[in-house]
């Protein structure tokens, strides 16, 4: 390791010009020019633990590769876009209403709802961690509406982008079709619910619930209920699903369950359902944080103690599991490796146009804190 | 308003190639072609009215301007960074210990702590709903090490950026003057704490914190204090004297404080300590929401309850004022437009690089729930 303590963030920028060169990356790295330059072109026989010490001494020195020059390489801009996509939160709740509300810019201001929840942070993160060490960062962009949509199209097939990781909170999202018709790479967070010939990332759900219904059961739980999410989602499909089929294993032949859209007001309300139909419920399973935390604050105001008198578990792992005094017990989404990977899998689909779709699946894990 | 409702979202792509073309964006906005030509040249002779109506003509139609032909007429790339640093949160804190952990690229996997945080996916929000009517999407950069910042540099230096959109959490990152330096446009997210000779956006704190002392006092709270946000930040420090002047003008000279960190553990810190010192407490206003809602799971902890026995306002109005059963009463900053106006700004910079700097301070209210 290059003994840097005695730089200074400021003097790091070792070359008179002020920006770093490839001569500091391959000095910082301890390798020839050549061998940096082959890093940065992605080519694939250079030895990955020197692929990793010269990423290393790109994020270290702060060097930047000369686009235009690579691209003449590469034929590829170096850039990725993120796409939060949220068609269908206002657009698609009245079919064809497209309309009603006038063009999208007319909005105030835009359906801000998918970059305010908490997942989209994590999202982000995971891959600004992975494009980072490569040089690379993503552009940003937002669809939640047709117009929106034709634009990331547009964007990417003038090249300004080389592909997309695509994360979709909508199963009625045109967009993953509109991309594939059109021959751009990208890489989707989680299973489509329409089929489409793509890469994606997803979590084995039906697992993530099993541990769910394992810890209830092993709490002594025995009249348990479940507040399950949209269940037009592949997700809340599964997590359902497999939440049942757990408690059926366990000898609990039937599990009442109330159906949410993964908002904490949702939550709220099918808690109150659950707790006038299920007076008697010990255990609950929420197929989201966020849900968890509505049915957490409905059951504290009507005096049942969490955990105590009621398990509750939630699922994702996000803020809103720490939110309130009694944290929640969990299921934990490793979003932040998720959208690494996709990043990682949408690399590889741009240096090779020709490679088949693949699927990553996750492990869940149980976070164990208090409310179960 | 052209009527839309005959086409379904694929079918609004109207031109044959598969992108929409400067065309259908004029016939969109029933203006002549030039006209549009000299909106996305961000030429001054159009009237507002008119670039309004042309800007939603590209959001309805999803047109992208060809960035090449573009960057010919106005040499540049149309495209802003929006920059998270967070440079301190675990560099800063032990000055010079940036070697300890290794280079950035090492740890695992970097300070994702900026982006989780709801304050990120408001500020987002603001900078991509300002662009998109304009065609442009913003590059996410993440300054948390001194790798980093270079790399950011270096990339608006390149030219792969037009400016920067920086919203900086700690008073000492180096940041601001590195760009400045370099001479690269940005503007900043609050009054830097060194003076820098920078546009930036700020909010009215002084006033923000008077709305909560008045609120105290009118409900009649007797005993007040106050959890204070890290007194090397310029907001915690305007907040902290805003606070007390209000107080003292109600004829209370002397309001205890603890300063904390703006996380919430703080919060809850802080809350115990005043609880010790100031047992007969009834109003506590606290620096932002995430320190409130410390505060609140303490006093309810206690056995106080909030607002009957103390009375409890936070600052910021983000996700954690509503993610407790006691929803917090909060001064309200209106992030998503500051961050809209920032943009604003940068574009004016980018298009005048003679402008001189320019601040705009925003007016906070108070939004009134539950607990207080």
């Amino acid at each position: 390791m290059v003994d840097r303590s005695a730089r200074s963030p400021k003097d790091s920028r070792s070359s008179p010009s002020g920006s770093p060169t490839l001569e500091d990356v391959a000095r910082e790295a301890g390798v020839s020019r050549a061998t940096v330059s082959r890093v940065i072109n992605e080519n694939r026989n250079v030895d990955p633990a020197i692929q990793a010490v010269v990423r290393q001494a790109i994020a270290a020195t702060g060097y930047v590769p000369n686009r235009a020059a690579r691209s003449l390489v590469t034929r590829r801009t170096g850039t990725v876009a993120l796409v939060m996509s949220g068609a269908g939160h206002e657009e698609l709740d009245g079919v064809g209403a497209e309309e009603v509300d006038g063009p999208p810019a007319a909005r105030s201001p835009f359906d801000s709802h998918i970059l305010a929840d908490p997942f989209f942070g994590r999202a982000a993160s995971g891959v600004v961690g992975f494009l980072r060490p490569r040089a690379m960062h993503p552009v940003l962009m937002l669809a939640d509406s047709a117009g929106a949509r034709e634009q990331i199209v547009s964007h990417l097939r003038q090249g300004h982008a080389d592909g997309a990781v695509l994360v979709s909170t909508h199963p009625e999202d045109p967009l993953p079709a509109l991309l594939a018709d059109a021959g751009l790479p990208f890489v989707l967070f989680a299973r489509p619910a329409r089929p489409v010939p793509v890469s994606y990332v997803d979590l084995a759900h039906r697992d993530g619930a099993r541990l769910a219904a394992d810890r209830l059961v092993a709490r002594g739980c025995r009249r348990v209920a479940t507040i399950a999410g949209p269940l037009d989602v592949p997700a809340s499909q599964d997590r359902l699903a497999g939440f049942r089929e757990a408690m059926a294993r366990h000898g609990h032949p039937y599990v009442p369950s109330v159906e949410g859209d993964f908002r904490q007001e949702s939550g709220e309300k099918a808690m109150e359902r659950l707790l006038t139909e299920e007076p008697e419920l010990d255990g609950v399973f929420a197929a989201n944080d966020l849900m968890a935390q509505g049915a957490l604050h409905v059951l504290l105001e009507r005096g049942r103690r969490v955990p105590e008198d009621v398990a509750l578990i939630g699922f994702d792992d996000s803020s809103a599991a720490t939110a309130s005094r009694v944290t929640l017990t969990t299921v934990r989404q490793p979003v932040e490796e998720m959208t690494a990977e996709m990043t990682r899998l949408l690399l590889d689909h741009i240096e090779n146009p020709g490679l088949a779709p693949t699927s990553v699946i996750f492990e869940p894990t149980l976070v164990v804190r208090r409310s179960a």
